[in-house]
């Protein structure tokens, strides 16, 4: 693999993936993988187990379920609905048992101005919003015995507003005191056919620019104090990485070719570093900060969020309607 | 004067002018009038000193500066950038004497997705953001000695968040330790002539809702903890304002027509709670939770958002263009 | 009544009432009512036959269904299904009998960035449009046989245009043909109450600013050569309108009065003329142009043009899902 | 060249290029290059002048101009001014000469729910428009002698009208009889530094999805009937393109090396439409649909549709401030 570390994936999966391409296993990671043939899903359950493994996959320990659902960038309302049941059922497991008056604070990541980042801000837009009532009414006003308060936050970003993300959250789980924070943020995929159909929920917590390992910004149960489920759904690829991934595939087309061998086996040989190298020469620098999106990002965003937002509703607000 | 405090306004201005229509001069509070014929704009501070006047003007102890410029509403570039600049003036008074390498978070309230309340969110969509920069590069890479650290927050409303707004407050100046916080609100008016050209600045806090007095609610020095400076501008008149403004004139006309003249002063001679109940009884219910705005809204409070980032820009970071 | 004539509504059947409260038939003009309530609305059909009618009515010649459904404003979806079913039967109506193959023109009118003007636009944007899918792959392509061409236009206001409304729409349907052309427009209403809960239909096309009856600017087959039908909702009632009323009601409210009964009688008296002169001299002049709207109506604008794209789609393309 | 033809680019500057590459002159197209080294702008004229060159550019006989600005990219008010006045004085070429009481249709094309298309509806909201009021009024109420009537409109894109966007510009030109039309639309380009820093200016008109080359839905004066100046400005390069460059940059690199020589001759040698296939097959079949464009194009986009506008407003309105 031409410099695959330094790809970037917030995707478990396809950290995984890497791996199995070359045959070996990581110890400190378990990896189960099921498929819902009826409901055309995928489902892949990553466990980070040791630090070991935590280091290896470069991602924290903690649990990392993958729906992959192509159906997902499809405008069909009942293929939506089955996939926000399914969503609920997964985000439930993280859930129990806590404690039945639990209330949940939902952080909306990303710049509501920039599409393929907005999906954590549309996300808020469309959820059951109800720790004021239950607070000033009591939980019967909700017409529900078990309806949990759920209070909701668009921080914004720190080109918005100046502050690490983890800071202003942190700042109003200390004052709000939720049980749990829930945090929504669109990722970036490696590959392209991931995108927008993809939905990873983990308990490890959300670290923007996850990549560069920046842990002062991690968005984790240990910064803000209370547990943190995060969703998210891949909405862009780098630039680079589309042209890593055509790289990789002319050096394996290479190696099959009579003509063509020989310098396939050549590049094949290559270090990582200096296969990064050369993919780095034949790029153009303008590729940087540059990220490849469908044509019709806007429609999707705004149906995935609509999903998630259902699958929330219908997990901590099940009695009222959306 | 029919139910004169039944009426809302968030002006200090309006609430004094109630006061001058009967004659009455208000103990603890002092006000000065000012007028710029060249820039077209007239300026009255109100000083509430007491808490007597306090109770009197409905409004905490504090000052009140009141810009009234009818070319707020007007598309004129020019004019704008010297509102600006006058604004910028009447708030660095606020300011000092503050220490030099001060920080400020400015906190847009209201609610992005109702236009006239929009004006909070606008205003914080163009301000040079500088804290993250500051803090990572040092103020040189600003470009500027003088910078401030500036940083900024759209919280929504209880509507989207389940949350006071001060609790977001709060907790985000707990964690990011400002020096100073700047809000922004859309504010009722009294008077429809007053909409979309006034500026109200004040040391005493920003109170949602205020006219109900809640406050639990208020964002102030004591609430925060650190001191508030609010900037208002009054984009709506509640509808049951206007139908009350067209009583009183029917009143007064009254009295000054042969044929009416008894009506008129048997009218006059109702006690405010009689003339209240029959503003009721005239007015539809369905006008509660209606308001009055010009057609042209969109476009103005875009255009005044701007001339208030402005203003906190030439104020903040006056080395770097917007 | 004061100053009836000044006062402007888009609804036939709010001119028709106010006839009623002087119980004054209209020759030529024929009312019926219906009330469902199962469903909870009520359906009022006013035919004007003859020209005196539509002199009298200050409505052009033709027949309006009022779909008055209080639900409307109100986030219920099972309920908004309901009257779009309703709404896309009275619709039908209008399009018997015409051939088999025919295809549809749908325009959106009024300013997508005035919000209450924007109930046009926001159909549109949920249409399902087939013209260019059916005259590509022929209508088989839609899984459909009986499967409609629908195009589809915003065509703007002529602030934002330069042009009337009616010579964009008489050039595209001149091009390109269709059968039929449905407008969609926000409409003004003399009583709040029936601000968002209305649905007007009619077959007499739409009058811009009919109440200055213009005539050069109908949106009518006259002009531009197919029969049109016209769905409006109201989203505003001026705010000269509710000061208005209140004097009505003032007046009323005076002649049951021991003490005041001498002067209602005085006014009541007054030739419409004479009551026009004093209401506008009573309220502000800077009403002009104010308009007077529910604090939710981005949110309940959306919902409404939803319903009404729902019955167009269930309509002109039945086997699809919107 | 990897399948040079195959590639998207809809500027002619970057058709030429090609040529260029290989050094080939093509008869009947002239280029002139001119450099702006004050204002850091090199201006690329094309002239296509026979329908042989016209064949070998895959493009329109007629006059392309290219301004490359990269300050076009990045916020700086007085560099957009001056590039605003730099293409005022280009567009104003291919105006001379007119006659004196002219009238212009500004045709906003793209979709704006989509970002990177988003351009020409920007422009026109950010237009003098001035037909309706020099229709009603005069040419005097525009304070100004040599006043032009503007009128615009923003069409949609097929899919969400049903119809060819020629349909309707021809309806309306037919209809409201402008002496000329100017088109605004967002390109894709071919090179991703050109992305958002380049604004080309032709008079050959626009031809939707050009590289098809489906004359039938060109905008151009034969098919509108009146002249045609089309203003566009590269937002996007699609995703297969980068992966085409990255291909010719490793063919160049091998060519250089020592062990990689031979394999890059090879591939050098393939004939265009070998090579075609070894890119199809290296590409993901996902990135089709997909297109490459920068992280911050929504505010990229807004600024430099504020610049053309500009650029409209100072050549038709010149009295008028925006």
């Amino acid at each position: 693999m031409i410099e695959k570390y330094s790809i970037r994936t917030d995707l478990a999966l396809e950290q995984k993936e890497r791996f199995e391409a070359d045959h070996v296993e990581i110890p400190g990671v378990i990896v189960e993988e099921e498929e819902d043939e009826e409901k055309e899903m995928k489902i892949t359950t990553v466990r980070i187990e040791t630090e070991n493994g935590a280091k290896a996959m470069k991602k924290p320990v903690g649990t990392y379920i993958t729906m992959e659902a192509p159906g997902l960038a499809v405008p069909d309302e009942d293929y939506h609905r089955e996939i926000a049941e399914t969503l609920a059922g997964y985000l439930k497991q993280f859930l129990t048992p806590r404690k039945k008056d639990s209330s949940v604070l939902v952080a909306g990541l990303g710049n509501r101005k920039v599409t393929p980042d907005a999906l954590g801000p549309y996300v808020v837009d469309h959820l059951n919003i109800s720790r004021h009532i239950v607070r000033e009414y009591g939980k019967y006003a909700m017409g529900e015995e078990k309806v949990q308060m759920v209070s909701a936050i668009v921080p914004g970003v720190m080109g918005q507003t100046g502050m690490e993300t983890v800071e202003i959250i942190k700042g109003i789980v200390k004052e709000t005191r939720p049980d749990i924070l829930v945090v929504i943020d669109a990722l970036a995929a490696r590959s392209s056919r991931r995108l927008n159909r993809t939905i990873q929920i983990s308990d490890a917590g959300i670290h923007p620019g996850s990549g560069v390992g920046n842990h002062r910004c991690g968005i984790t149960e240990a910064t803000v104090g209370v547990p943190v489920i995060a969703i998210g759904v891949p909405t862009v690829v780098e630039a680079a990485t589309i042209v890593n991934d055509a790289m990789e595939n002319l050096i394996r087309a290479m190696e099959s070719s009579e003509t063509l061998k020989g310098a396939g086996l050549v590049l094949q040989g290559y270090h990582p570093a200096e296969k990064y190298e050369l993919v780095k020469e034949l790029t153009s620098p303008h590729l940087h900060g540059m990220f490849v999106t469908p044509k019709d990002i806007d429609e999707t965003v705004k149906r995935i969020s609509y999903t998630i937002s259902e699958a929330l509703n219908q997990l901590f607000s099940p009695g009222t309607c959306s």
